[in-house]
């Protein structure tokens, strides 16, 4: 069991790596793009006794407490077999 | 339209910062977690007259020769209208 989870920035909250990361592509000629946001992708793989459920709580807990920052960020996660 | 970019180490790459916070998880008492692997999840926003081909060649070639590390790192994406 894992759980795939998603952390980014809220909307309105300045993204300053996006827009530095934007200007670097477009530097190597890379365009087309608008705006970049960069976040937290994180796998969690669970010990083998752990069910989809417990693996939900395990995961929405892990944000809440730790993982993302509830100022400046928001979070989401699927989990997978 | 939008790419949706997710960064992380190949396997058997030493994740200094997933095995950490595994372990500050464990000592808020989330338990159940064996791994944790932390990567990136990049949100790119293209201009308004960018098709889903030109969309997927610029994800492409963004992952390729900037975004990601081809010597410890792998990339997927998906792009969505």
């Amino acid at each position: 069991m894992k759980a795939k989870i998603y952390i980014k920035y809220k909307e309105g909250i300045l993204d300053p790596q996006g827009t530095v990361t934007n200007k670097a592509l477009k530097s190597i000629d890379i365009k087309g793009i608008e705006s970049i946001g960069i976040g937290k992708y994180i796998e969690m793989e669970f010990d083998k006794n752990i069910s989809k459920d417990d693996a939900k709580k395990i995961a929405e807990e892990s944000c809440k407490k730790m993982l993302a920052n509830p100022n400046t960020e928001t979070y989401s996660y699927i989990i997978e077999d």
